[in-house]
C-alpha cells in the first residue's frame, strides 16, 4: 500500500492516490464500457461519471444486468451527521439524485448519528442527531422525489435497524472488523459494533417487502470497507451483496489535493456560508498560479494543481467546451488566478443562494421524506407513499 | 481463581466455590447485619435470604440507606430467553417478587433476546423472541403486581434502548470487555457490544423520569461481569450505580452439583413439564442414598450431595422445622430416598400445576406487562400505569 496517503472511513489524509485505492480494495475501475451502457439505458451521461469523478465501483455491470430483466432496485446512501453539509458532501448526493432521475428508483438515505457519536470524541448524540436533520435539510434541497426518498436516523428507527443489525453482527468476528477497521483494543464497543448498522440498509426494503430487491449504494470510496463487509454477509443471510459505485473525494482549497476536511472549516464551503464566507476562502484558496500577475501573463499558470480549478472540474464548471477552453487559457495567461476566483465564488454564491432557499423551504417538506418506525410498520408505505 | 469450576454470563461449569467466586468477582458476602437490616425494614425474611441462597451482593447497604431517606427505587431483572422456563430461572424471580411485595417498587425485566441470539449458534432471532414472550409468561404466573411491572424485548424496544446503550458502548474499550468477559478474536460484533443493552435497564427509569432512582438487580450470580462494567459506566454518564443482590445456581439433578442446566434436558424440571416428566426425571436424580435399603435404613444417606435435598433447600421445603427434622431423619436412616422422591415429586407437581394455570392465564394478561415503544412515549405510563 502507497504509505503517503491513507483512506478509513474516518480518516482521510495525504495525497490520495485512487488507483492504488482501486488496487487496495480490490474494486473495479469503472470502464469505457460500463459508462456507455449507463448512456445507453438513461439516454444521458452525468459529468460526475464522464469526468470519473465517479471512477470505481462493485458490480454495476451485475446491476444493470437485472435492471434490464426487471426495473426494480433502489440506492442506497449516507451522511455521518457531525456538523454543517459542505460542498464535497454534496457531490454523491447529486449523482445519487441524478440516478434516481433517471432510473426512477427509492433511495434510502441514512443519518448515522450514532457513528458520529461513536467515533468523534467531543459529540454527543443529540448533537449529531440535531444535525442528522439539519443534514436532511441538504439532501431535500437538492431536489429528491420525496414520494420515493426515506431519510432516516440510526437512533431513531433502532427498532427497525437493530434487530437487523444483530443479523449481521452475528456474523462478522472481531477478527474480520479488525482487518477491515484496523481496530485497536482502545476502540470502544460502539466503533466495533457499527458496521452492522450501515449494512442494514442494503437489505432493510428486501425485508419489509419479503422480497429481495437489489441495491445500488453511490458513495465516496472511503466507506469501502463497510460495504465490502456488508457484501460479504449479506448472502450468508439470505440477501444480495448490494452494489456500489465509488467517487474521489472534493479536494479541499488548500496546497494539498486532500479530501475537503469539516475539521478544517477554511478549506471547505459549507452550504450554510455567507456569501462573504465565500468570497474570503476562494480568495485565500490555493492556485496553480505565478508569483505575479506579470509572469503569469507570461508564462501561464498552473490548472492541474490548482484547487479553484478543481471546484470548476467537479461541480462548478460542467460544460466541457466552456471547461476546456478556461484550461487553455488558464494554461496561455490569457486568464489569470483573479479572474478565476472572483468567477468561482459568484458561480457558488448563485448555487448557494438557490440552495439555501430551498433548504429553508426544505424544512416544511422534511416530515414528508422523514421515516419513522411507526411509518414502517405500515409497509405500503415503501412504495406507495 | 480455583479452575475447578468456571463463572461467566455465558457459561458455569464446574462445582462453584461461591467464596471463592465472591473473592474473583470482588462483590461483598451478605452478612447476619445486613439480613437483621432488610428484615428490620420488611417485618419478614425470605427463606431465599435467611438460607443463603442469595449470599452475595453489591451496595445493598447504601441502597438502603437510601431507601430510608426515600423509599423510592427499582427493581431490575432479567431472562436470556433461548427455551423454556426451568425451576433454577424461578429462584431469582420468586425473591425479587418478595422485594417487590415488602418495598412496594416498580420491576423492570429485561428479555434478553438479542444476547440469547448473538451467543447461541443454532438460534434464530424470531426463536429467541418468542422464547422472550413465553418465558413472560412465567414472570406473570409468579404474581407480579401488573401496575408496577414493565416486561420487555431488547429488540421490540431498540428504539428506546439502542440510544442509551449508545452512551455506554461508547465508554467501553475492548480492553475492558476482553478482560471482564475474556472476548477472543473469534467473538461477534454482537458479543462483542452486547453488555452495552444489558446496562441500560439500570438507567433507563431515570433517563425516563429526567431524575436519578436507585437501582437494585437481583440476579444469579453469573451476571455479575455485566453490572460490574455497568456500575463502572453509569456514575460517568451522570447515573447512579445500580446495588445487586446475587444468588446462586439451583444444582442440577445430575451427580455433580452443577447449574440446572437447560441444555441438559433431564438435569433440570421446566415449568412445562408434565407430572409425570417430573415423575420421570426426579426419580433418575442422584441422591445421597445407600447401596441397598437396608444400608440405609442402619447407617443413613447423606443430605449434603443430595440433589432432591438441594431442591427442599433452595424451593419446596422452606419450613426450617420440616427442613431439619427432614435432614434429620435422612442421616438417621429413618426415611430413604424413595421417600423423599416421592414426596419431592408431589411438591413439585403441585406447584407446577399451580404454576401452570397461573401461566396459561397469564397470556391474557401479557399485554398489561408488556412494554412497547408506544408505552414508553408516554412517560406517565411509567409510574401510573
Amino acid at each position: 500500500m502507497n504509505l503517503s496517503f491513507k483512506v478509513t472511513p474516518w480518516e482521510v489524509s495525504g495525497e490520495v492516490d485512487y488507483n492504488q485505492l482501486i488496487e487496495d480494495f480490490g474494486t473495479k475501475k469503472i470502464t469505457p464500457d460500463l459508462i456507455f451502457r449507463i448512456k445507453e439505458i438513461t439516454g444521458d451521461l452525468h459529468p460526475l461519471l464522464k469526468r470519473q469523478i465517479f471512477f470505481s465501483h462493485r458490480d454495476v455491470d451485475w446491476l444493470l444486468d437485472q435492471y434490464e430483466k426487471d426495473p426494480n432496485f433502489f440506492l442506497y446512501t449516507g451522511r455521518g451527521p457531525s456538523g454543517d453539509t459542505h460542498l464535497g458532501h454534496l457531490m454523491p448526493w447529486i449523482f445519487t439524485k441524478w440516478l434516481q432521475d433517471k432510473f426512477d428508483v427509492p433511495l434510502w438515505f441514512q443519518m448515522t448519528d450514532d457513528e458520529k457519536f461513536y467515533f468523534k470524541r467531543n459529540i454527543e448524540l443529540k448533537e449529531s442527531n440535531f444535525y442528522a436533520h439539519e443534514n436532511a435539510l441538504d439532501v431535500i434541497a437538492l431536489g429528491f422525489d420525496e414520494k420515493k426518498t426515506h431519510i432516516f436516523s440510526n437512533i431513531e428507527i433502532a427498532s427497525h435497524l437493530y434487530p437487523v443489525a444483530a443479523l449481521f453482527a452475528k456474523k462478522i468476528t472481531f477478527s474480520t472488523a479488525k482487518a477491515v477497521f484496523d481496530f485497536k483494543h482502545q476502540n470502544n464497543l460502539g466503533e466495533i459494533f457499527y458496521t452492522s448498522m450501515q449494512a442494514v440498509p442494503a437489505v432493510l426494503p428486501s425485508i419489509l417487502v419479503k422480497k429481495n430487491i437489489p441495491c445500488l449504494i453511490p458513495h465516496a470510496i472511503d466507506q469501502d470497507p463497510h460495504f465490502r463487509v456488508t457484501r460479504d454477509v449479506a448472502p450468508k443471510l439470505g440477501y444480495l451483496k448490494p452494489s456500489s459505485i465509488h467517487c474521489i473525494f472534493l479536494p479541499g482549497l488548500g496546497k494539498k489535493t486532500e479530501k475537503m476536511s469539516a475539521s478544517i472549516k477554511e478549506s471547505a464551503i459549507y452550504t450554510t456560508d455567507s456569501s462573504e464566507d465565500v468570497k474570503k476562502k476562494i480568495s485565500g484558496a490555493f492556485t496553480g498560479g505565478r508569483a505575479t500577475v506579470k509572469e503569469q501573463r507570461e508564462k501561464g499558470g498552473n490548472p492541474d494543481i490548482c484547487s479553484v480549478h478543481k471546484y470548476y472540474y467537479c461541480l462548478f464548471m460542467w460544460d466541457e467546451k466552456e471547461y476546456k477552453q478556461n484550461y487553455e487559457d488558464c494554461k496561455a495567461g490569457r486568464i489569470i488566478c483573479g479572474d478565476c476566483k472572483k468567477d468561482l465564488i459568484n458561480r457558488i454564491n448563485q448555487f448557494l443562494q438557490n440552495h439555501q432557499k430551498k433548504r429553508e423551504e426544505a424544512r416544511r417538506k422534511l416530515e414528508k421524506f422523514w421515516v419513522t418506525s411507526d411509518k414502517l410498520e405500515d409497509i405500503s408505505y415503501i412504495w406507495k407513499k
